[in-house]
């Protein structure tokens, strides 16, 4: 377990000051406090009162998704959670489940037996055992990415995929590009229908070519692209969206191993910004979703269902981040 | 202005337990203590610490809406909107507008001249010129009802107008009825369009008939039901369903003086369920917006806004009243 030390050498700050954050002491700045208390969370440190009887119990369910490293995408999304709701004295479980634990516990029945009041649940998919239990279930419940009708228990947070999509849409007309292929995340989730729908919405607003063969699912693989690039480039694709950085990642060294230059012959754009993505070669314009704030909404939004404030839906702004995968069109023919 | 007595009284508690409220005192529960400063917040009262010059302000802009007294649609949004604030240490001014006011008053110039760090919108319509500044503003600024593309600082929230309206035919539907008419609110409103989107959408989902002339406008007042309910009943029309309750209660009054009987011979449906909707004769079936979780959305999403976590929207689910203006589908010939 992390020491009072840890954090006073994470801070930069003297062990005492961090003594005094923890403690509530009047004599540092509230702001100060905040970042000893959201250190201290960050790396495991727990006071007696954090431990508290009295706190209430809240559980991040993760299926589908890597979290543990701060490399990987829901490690900030469970950081910005646990921070917020450690402000608001709750106590934070992480529980990796599979499907064969959906199928052996009743969701209802395992909150109630861990005494959660209520939960936050990343990287489900739609056929979930615990989906279907989610349209009736009772207990006040978070999902990122799905949406369920008409059950004021539920509600739904993400990052708006209509605006990310147009807007790299955009910058890449900006740049003299037309032929723009979508490679998507998993079929059967909701969020790889709803950017299939924003591409479809936005080639259309914008009068561009598109059809079934230019928005090929790859899984969120970064081996997808050793299906998709050759057939996309070969209809004349010249730029490339990817629903996350991992398959972007593997569209340039597809690109690489076929000779093609990116972004001199092919412009790649990822989506996410995860860490890895400006490490690239070359560093990767990419659709940014705010983790650390996507956690923060999710707490948010729980706790409001917790206080009977029926939040359906609750969506982030995307933000487009331009580095050097994107440049003009190349003048070739198509 | 309201006194400690005048809280004491609203309460049904002591003038010592308010002072103990007003004063943070711990010998009182925390949820007594809220109770104490909400009611402070709703009567107008305010102690020195909440007049403190450090308090940070924001804005209520408010045009085509009444909101003074209980019975009105905008008094509890405001209620819920100040409540929150106050508990996160803001200073809340209520501003009504008008258009001559905005074409004299630059948006961002207002608020910089004021001091104000943000703003809540409500009851704004897509011609008013300030509409047009929300795109380009950075001040954070979240719109009631009405939604900006691509600006970080602007926000949207409201009640989700598809599951409303759904929910209202779905019922209709079990009680035998077909031919459902909506009433809508004012063309040139983004809430109108997406009802009528709701209304287009539902329609089309059960199988059940619908045309231009069984979605007309009635702009939300009383007396659109002159214009509208006999051209409706004639088309064979047994459920009405209107944008607010003021419209319903209009049908109402109309439907008496054709001699035709609700919820007999028609079946009526509002939406807000404002107070006046459970007094009238009959007491009305209606999509019910909660005014106060409105309000409280509206503040939670401002503050974040203004921590910078750019919220693009919040839906609160709404919900289904059923009274006594919805019964079976009469037999009537169509």
């Amino acid at each position: 377990m992390a020491t009072i030390k840890d954090i006073a050498n994470q801070l930069g700050v003297s062990v005492s000051t961090v003594s005094k954050g923890l403690n509530g002491a009047s004599d540092i700045s509230e702001s100060l406090r905040q970042s000893v208390l959201d250190t201290a969370v960050e790396l495991g440190y727990t006071t007696k009162q954090m431990r508290g009887k009295d706190r209430r119990k809240l559980c991040i369910f993760v299926e589908n998704m890597d979290y543990e490293n701060p490399e990987e995408f829901g490690y900030e999304i469970i950081l910005g959670f646990r921070q917020s709701a450690s402000r608001e004295n709750y106590d934070v479980t992480v529980t990796p489940v599979t499907p064969l634990f959906q199928s052996m516990e009743k969701y209802d029945t395992y909150m109630l037996k861990n005494g959660y009041v209520g939960a936050f649940m990343i990287g489900y998919a739609l056929q979930d055992d615990w989906m279907t239990q989610f349209n009736t279930t009772n207990i006040p419940t978070i999902l990122l990415d799905n949406y369920i009708k008409k059950n004021p228990a539920v509600g739904y947070i993400g990052t708006d995929s209509f605006e990310g999509i147009d807007d790299a849409i955009v910058h890449l007309m900006s740049l003299g590009h037309r032929r723009i292929a979508l490679i998507n995340g998993s079929r059967n989730s909701m969020i790889s229908e709803q950017r299939r729908q924003a591409y479809i919405d936005s080639m259309t607003a914008h009068d561009l070519p598109f059809s079934e063969a230019t928005m090929p699912y790859g899984y969120y693989v970064a081996d997808a692209a050793k299906d998709h690039v050759s057939t996309l480039l070969s209809m004349g694709i010249t730029a490339i969206l990817c629903c996350n950085d991992l398959m972007a990642s593997g569209v340039l060294t597809e690109c690489r191993l076929r000779g093609r230059r990116v972004p001199e012959d092919v412009s790649v754009i990822g989506f996410d910004d995860l860490p890895i993505s400006s490490k690239l070669t070359p560093p990767l314009t990419t659709i940014r979703q705010n983790r650390l704030e996507l956690g923060m909404c999710g707490f948010y939004a729980l706790n409001s269902l917790i206080n009977h404030v029926p939040i359906s839906r609750t969506l982030l702004r995307p933000q487009l981040i331009v580095r050097k995968s994107t440049a003009n069109a190349a003048d070739i023919p198509l």
